[in-house]
């Protein structure tokens, strides 16, 4: 990864060019930044564990029939992933009320959501990724609306399956941003699943394991993020301190 | 209506209490807001025109079969309407392209939309009315599924007549907000249906009409507003100036 190879700079992550047709590097990075990028901050070790995470289970998913971009790890904070169109949409999935959900609407933190909500969101930095929903996106043509339904059912299946193996790491998942691509006609969840696009409490004490931790000083991040990683997969190298 | 009988001020509006139990007087205020309240005027008359309007559509439409809150005028400024529960929701129905559509999406001005889109705000200025979605209503019980789902469709009847009646004066129905109320298990449209409520585009020369008028000084308000009085209902006093 040549500095001239990178393809997109975002705020936790570059995406660069791979030697290797329809494959794509992505860099985690150990920035860190919060409410719309005024709070930033670089954590050493930030970007290897969310990108251990994601890489863990991106493997998970494949393996209960999710289609993903993870290819393979390249270096510790290098994922090679699938090249592809990318969906301008963040999917939000809610099983407990927290975050923006409880600023928005008449309901307390921690009260449980069941079934669990799915929040669509424009990915647009510079719009400052406004909510959206499916008229509007069919209406726009920014998908069709088979193409939504599987986005949506897909979200909801890696709800399910990240809720239940979070869970028996004594971790409960309280909600998760997911994007995805597009390519061949099938439909891949992209991005990351890691410390930055997962609200973790812990189980036992409610306390936050994910990026919370950062948005509002409530404690060690990189702890925290350590955590994790040393609940769900012990034999990763760092984790579990 | 004596000063202690005001039950909810609001930034166009007074409700206050009447003799009639299940009553209720609804003062038309010459008020205007934009922005969140940030931007405020008085401009003489506003109120009677907003006033005349609603209540004409009022007429109109429960002629067309729409269940409303309107009884009666018994001032120029001052209608008798239902009591009744307020659904805490704001409907919004586009057809047209504008507003913090454009400014949100990645659609141009003017874009007619076809099939109509209706966006759903969570009535709440403390919270700014964010957007919210079916899944949160109905999770968080503001609506059951039957009762969201009879909100829409009447939502989009009242589009459709009112864009009907419109078109034929010669005036684009560029969007509208409405609000609902309940009562003994019906659902009426309520609150008001003016200038203040419907972003509206003379057909020829495509000139805003609307609160856009005040929103963005494009023009002489009152002036606009009396020219949408004056072709929807010329017999009105006041309005074709």
């Amino acid at each position: 990864m040549k500095p001239d190879s990178v393809l997109y700079e975002g705020k936790a992550k570059q995406i660069c060019r791979s030697d290797t047709p329809g494959e794509l590097m992505m860099r985690f990075k150990d920035d860190i930044t919060a409410f719309d990028g005024k709070k930033h901050d670089v954590l050493e070790g930030k970007g290897r564990y969310n990108a251990q995470v994601s890489s863990f289970f991106f493997e998970y998913l494949e393996g209960r029939g999710i289609e993903t971009h993870y290819i393979r790890m390249e270096t510790p904070t290098v994922m090679v992933v699938r090249e592809m169109e990318m969906i301008p949409l963040e999917v939000v999935v809610r099983n407990v009320a927290a975050g923006s959900m409880v600023r928005d609407y008449p309901v307390e933190e921690g009260t449980p959501l069941d079934p669990p909500v799915i929040f669509l969101h424009y990915k647009d930095d510079s719009r400052h990724d406004p909510m959206i929903n499916d008229e509007v996106i069919i209406t726009l043509g920014i998908l069709p609306p088979e193409e939504l339904d599987i986005l949506k059912e897909t979200a909801l299946a890696v709800n399910m399956h990240l809720s239940a193996y979070l869970d028996e790491c004594g971790i409960t998942l309280v909600d998760l941003k997911m994007e995805f691509g597009r390519s061949d006609s099938t439909i891949y969840l992209a991005d990351e699943i890691s410390m930055d696009s997962m609200r973790l409490w812990d189980k036992k004490t409610g306390k936050s394991l994910d990026k919370d931790l950062y948005r509002f000083d409530k404690g060690d991040v990189i702890a925290g993020y350590a955590t994790v990683v040393g609940r769900i997969a012990p034999e990763i190298p760092g984790g579990g301190r």
